[in-house]
């Protein structure tokens, strides 16, 4: 058994969209193949989906399938933001530098501002402080627009239930609205055992990305807005950005059969227990220092140049970010085994 | 066997994008799934794929895979017209009225400029004098920028290369650069039986949208660009646009399949000789008037109110285009039997 | 006399731009520059300008001070169309050909549909069949949203009351919301002898472009909206859009000036007299052809090319548009023996 | 002449742009309104402007003319910076929190990254090190392309033209572009005693934001470009922004006037001279501290909340920035008494 284990091929934890498809979502779109089927969204698989979504929720929502992560936060900033704008976010977010500049080009020019964070969430008063200072009807400054909330976070740790509340009622305070960035929505929620309505609607965000991608699904994304008055809206701009597919009955088909069932939750709770297993078997270990808390699936560590290059020869994928500091992003579908013997090898390395 | 016939399901030719996945593409999305794979195209079949589609055109190009049609025109575009640019195309052009103003976007608010057309073309002297009168250096207008061909076009038809000649000479005249909509590329060279070099960059095409989708891939269109100084910009505008997927191996798959052994045009050439049966079976029905030649897989035909309900009662999928006109597009998984199955309904109709 | 006119200088007539500042406006910038003002329109004339306005169009109202007639245009239609929107107006339209794309621009890439003319006016019916083949609702297609009327037309005639009910009515059908590009509304307004209110806001316009500059200001237009909740969009556009003049008060001195005890429809009121006698004056020589009805200030005339070149050598200003086709402005400051000097000269060259 | 001191209205230090217009420069408008002129540019003054900037700046340059300062700095943005490239400037500079995002505008939505400055001047190594995390062909992050500098800066100091050299050093290395923001240029030149070019292109400056309006113009601001191939983007992206007035020779004629014999730099000069004696008026009261060094027309300083109160009250124009912050800018024609009167009224509350 151990001599399997040593002769598999070393896990690679550079991120979770290196994983490949689930097989439940891979055969959602095997089947979506039967036959012929309306284009750009008519088809019944859609159609469905709007359903699917309502009840996951707990209310009726709009969603629009895309293509991309970047695609559905840019959307969804567009539809919050104008372009004289100014939407906040954390200096880590996903939107202000990992975009190309997605969110400015979807809204039309709107500023986005990056605030301090800490373990990657934002605390209410950072958020207060630049509102207050923000000239509020001041024609010379973009005008505080939008609050971007990354659930969980850039740093893989999860906002709590009180903490969306503190931040929402001083966006509220603001007339700001909310986007929750969900690349990695599934492994917050299995995280916090809570409802999705929970951490959307119910605490106060108007529209979500929902990723699906990073947690097994092949390429699919989809935005969900929660008021009736941005579903017009999503729909033309989603268009107009090249977003709506038009066999989208295999983007719907991965999300209908990632929530099905419970799956996403299952395929996030096993990818945030293999993490929890990793950063208990390297926490220990001489040299390594755990920069965040592994609240998700992810574990930002501090390293022993060494064991890094030592790991990466030994085959091993890791997000070797420079200075010692690394990012290991489990997936859906690593094993024990797997993470076991990533453990060894540090170990072996240390 | 005529009973068989019969009994099998009508066939829907409302699009050619309400089809399904061809096999050999579906297998290779499957066989894609092995393994991890670095994301955003860093992967290998991606880094092939600029290999394969080098030698396809038989000159050094560059790839960019994305979501759909719509952005490889609109990323095309913003790659040859400035913002105070026009950008001429046929008043049936598919991006001037089918996406939702998406090359509007894309360029930061360039003018698609809507030229008469006949059966779908472009002809040289309609560009002529469109540009004669466009302003040039005016700073009140729109200054000319790009040419925009759809090949195949809009209606079914097909330029052949003298015709680009003279296209393309008329717009090097005026300084545009040209763009070619090839969202049925594969049907318009099968159609032509000649090489895709002849049609692209050795006629002056600067910039090629290479569709997949309409002609068994899942959802797989590609830019193309035949000059280094494109690909930056592009590669760039893609992400930005959200275009650019994190596990982009399963698009370049879909791609790489679609090419190999000439697959892309065994698939058009059938969907266009579909189309030719289907033309020719109800060409000499009383009340049946082909509104264009049908020299790919597309079909504008008049017919008789009492036709088009009856077959659409039959369970035929069709384009009721209001007032008698119809598209009919035939796919790559057409059979014989299918088309057949609907001339005989029509006669019967007729 | 006759002498006098005669060793005058040929009076200018190819645009009413070409004219210089009435003096009434140059005293009111001279009187603006006494002591220190607020900037950016803090300063007391803009504020009184709010009043003056909402007198005169007898509701509350909106003013914003701008650079120029493209920007009031431009950012008149920013407040009405969002970036998926379609702009309607005619062919011949100031916000389609003569602004380089400026309402392609501040949309943030809407599409500006021109649609057919008669003598510069659109007719009901063209707007409405249009509208009906626009494909609302359909994602593929721009969304009908806003309508473009130029008042007086870029033809030189004037919408009537009833006119304009039945053009609103039928965009009011479809939800658009109507722009009114005012270059000329002076001339408009002086030639139908009707309240500024009765062409605008009672009328269902939403937003007017208000110029000055061409009858007698040095530089002044103004977009002004008729509800409150466009104000604030208006403001930070024009900000944003660098047309928020730090010295503000010598753009709101010229407006004040310009409206105060109706200077602006008796400058407006003489140009349309003097645009009447010539037009009668040239009316019935041998191969002169009035092209359109002259209502306001402008005419348009076919003319025998030696006339043209005659009244060009002779050093008369008029704007030879190609093919024997000219226009001939007359400005505010025109005299009678100006006049009567051009119709002298093209009755001797007749 | 005491009395008449004490009866003078108290000068009004908000800011330069509470000053009116120099009386040459109203001379020069008065003049322009003789007789008529060609419209939009094509007037004598403005082709006059060409050579008179090009000897100015000992180069062949290109002048366009336009509304207001913000749109100077967003046009030159937009000629050096892609839509999906990054703006470096200072956290105070102008375009990044002043001009309500017209630089993300009018760029189509490039990304302006704010770096740390110490009185307002940029330091080299901080540029470097931000270029060296910028992520330079990394499609998820915006591409550096220009360096925004503000001459004088926005605390009112100078660079020296090591300082610039060292700056654009580390520009050109990575690939940026140089758009200097010349709000204050004359108040910079005067200071330095240089000569123009000495600051602009032969220091490697692309572009330059060349202001009057602050210097005793009425409203009149240019971009100049050094280089042929911008001027044409520069001319259509102008008149699509709405800043080409019809009227141009009333724009031209200030900025010709501003520029003639000198006039700037006495205007200048003497503002700079105004400055210099206040802060070395009111440098030694008790609780007053200057935060800035003086080196232009502008003092920014610490005053104790009763001074400002008192100066407040006794009617002076000042910029109450909050915490005891004071902003004091002297203009072209502020005279010694006003000076010496404010000074005389700060001591007295002291």
């Amino acid at each position: 058994m151990e001599t399997l284990v040593v002769e598999a091929a070393p896990v690679n934890l550079r991120s979770d969209n290196v994983a490949g498809v689930a097989p439940e979502i891979l055969a959602a779109i095997e089947a979506a193949n039967a036959g012929t089927a309306p284009s750009y969204g008519a088809d019944p698989i859609t159609a469905r989906l709007q359903d699917v979504f309502s009840e996951l929720f707990e209310t009726r929502c709009f969603v629009q399938p895309v293509a991309t992560g970047t695609a559905t936060n840019a959307l969804a900033l567009a539809l919050i933001a104008p372009p004289y704008g100014a939407v906040y976010c954390t200096a880590v977010g996903h939107v202000h530098d990992s975009e190309c500049g997605a969110g400015e080009f979807y809204t039309g020019g709107a500023k986005i501002v990056p605030l301090a964070e800490e373990h990657g969430r934002l605390h209410p008063e950072t958020l207060r402080a630049a509102l207050r200072k923000a000239g509020v009807g001041h024609t010379g400054r973009v005008q505080p627009a939008a609050l971007n909330l990354t659930q969980a976070t850039e740093r893989g740790t999860v906002y709590r239930l009180d903490e969306l509340d503190a931040l929402v009622d001083v966006a509220r305070t603001y007339g700001l609205r909310v986007h929750m960035d969900g690349a990695r929505f599934a492994n917050a929620i299995a995280a916090l055992g809570c409802r999705p309505a929970d951490v959307t609607w119910r605490r106060g965000v108007d529209v979500l990305s929902f990723g699906a991608t990073k947690n097994g699904a092949m390429g699919a994304e989809a935005v969900v807005v929660f008021s009736e008055e941005l579903a017009e809206p999503l729909r033309f701009r989603a268009r107009r950005a090249g977003q709506v597919f038009s066999k989208m009955r295999f983007i719907s088909a991965q999300l209908e059969a990632y929530v099905q069932g419970g799956l996403w939750l299952r395929l996030a709770g096993h990818a945030n227990t293999m993490a929890r297993r990793l950063a208990d078997g390297i926490a220990g270990l001489p040299g390594v220092h755990l920069a965040h808390p592994v609240e998700i699936n992810e574990i930002f560590a501090q390293m022993p140049r060494a064991m890094i290059d030592g790991l990466l020869a030994d085959g091993f994928g890791l997000y070797d970010r420079g200075g010692g500091d690394v990012r290991l992003v489990t997936a859906f579908n690593n094993t024990r085994d797997q993470i076991d013997a990533f453990v060894a090898a540090a170990r072996r390395l240390a």
